[in-house]
């Protein structure tokens, strides 16, 4: 059984668990307490050397990175796909996708956070401001852009892809923190949209055996 | 003709020039200076409303994200192919080039580099601690993952793939920001094989339009 190394609050691990929840793939959840230093073991670190979650393993194959999870599940297993099948749309999926995963995620992540606090002092307002610059800063231009196509029941097409998996997980961190999204009705409809689905809702934070609360 | 908006020092813009003289694919070239902020201007948001380079026009498709293009333009020219053919190994190369897309480069860049000066009075010394931070963070792990395979001659195969078209700007970018790189000679030994190669020189920085210097 594929086995994942994740954590509740960990959005990239979110991402994960949507994906196998969607493809209905079982798995086997192992709780890697960032909060705790869990990731920082050397014992962790034999499993995964780049020290993060979510780490996915299935026999020999062992990968972190969500978007490659996603890329080697989709060949596992290609229903339900989670990418477009038109080229160009499925370029504008991975280019919505890259643009949360590597433009907003990685600066609001855990590890930014706690280097900013120890290295610069940064009181906890600070510490919002810089988390709410780099939504904000991403939010707004995913808004104007997928607020232009109507068409649709999702970001993109009428069934969930890479976007929606990407994109659910930073709205939770966004509300978590107190971001304002008025200004996103576009995002905040797609959310709803896929909140109402089993696999979003199984793959929750509060719904994980290791929730400790938001 | 393909379009490409891009900065010779942008190392997502490198990244995008390497892919294209692989492919021999033609393109004109539009420099967006980024240090003098040509990017934050009315006229270039109604172009890319993400205002990041590189942007990429071809007709009526037009991509921001470095890995969004690669997709795409390996769909358009599948020849030589940018992707290892095995679903592992494919997977393997997606999650190292996401390692450096998502887990070094947006820390290091120019915007993040610029609010550290701005709201935190980070000094040089300050700012050149935080790259070369997150530059070990990465590489070391990488160094590791790589070196053991000895068998290639590239990171995974014989062949260039995505990997290297996003590690060699990052390694450019190290170079030039004075990064130890003693302990990763695996990477260095990728290096100089990819930039024995035309399409790794017709992409340099300094042989650019726009180039200003180091």
């Amino acid at each position: 059984m594929i086995q994942l190394y994740n954590y509740y609050r960990s959005s990239a691990s979110y991402r994960v668990r949507i994906a196998l929840h969607l493809k209905q793939i079982p798995f086997e959840y192992h709780a890697i307490n960032l909060r705790d230093g869990a990731h920082k073991t050397d014992t962790f670190k034999k499993i995964n050397t780049f020290q993060t979650v979510p780490y996915f393993i299935d026999g020999d194959i062992k990968l972190s990175q969500s978007l490659a999870i996603f890329d080697y599940l989709e060949n596992l297993h290609p229903e339900p796909t989670l990418y477009p099948k038109d080229p160009v749309l499925r370029a504008k999926a991975l280019e919505i996708t890259l643009s949360l995963v590597c433009d907003l995620h990685p600066l609001n992540n855990l590890k930014v956070l706690t280097y900013l606090r120890e290295k610069t002092n940064f009181n906890d307002e600070q510490i919002m401001s810089w988390m709410h610059h780099w939504f904000h800063q991403i939010l707004a231009p995913l808004e104007e852009m997928i607020s232009k196509n109507k068409q649709t029941r999702y970001a993109l097409t009428n069934s969930v892809t890479i976007v929606e998996l990407c994109l659910i997980p930073q709205l939770y961190n966004a509300h978590r923190f107190g971001v304002d999204l008025s200004k996103y009705p576009t995002l905040k409809t797609i959310e709803s949209t896929c909140l109402e689905l089993d696999s979003f809702q199984k793959a929750l934070p509060e719904n994980q055996i290791d929730y400790e609360g938001n």
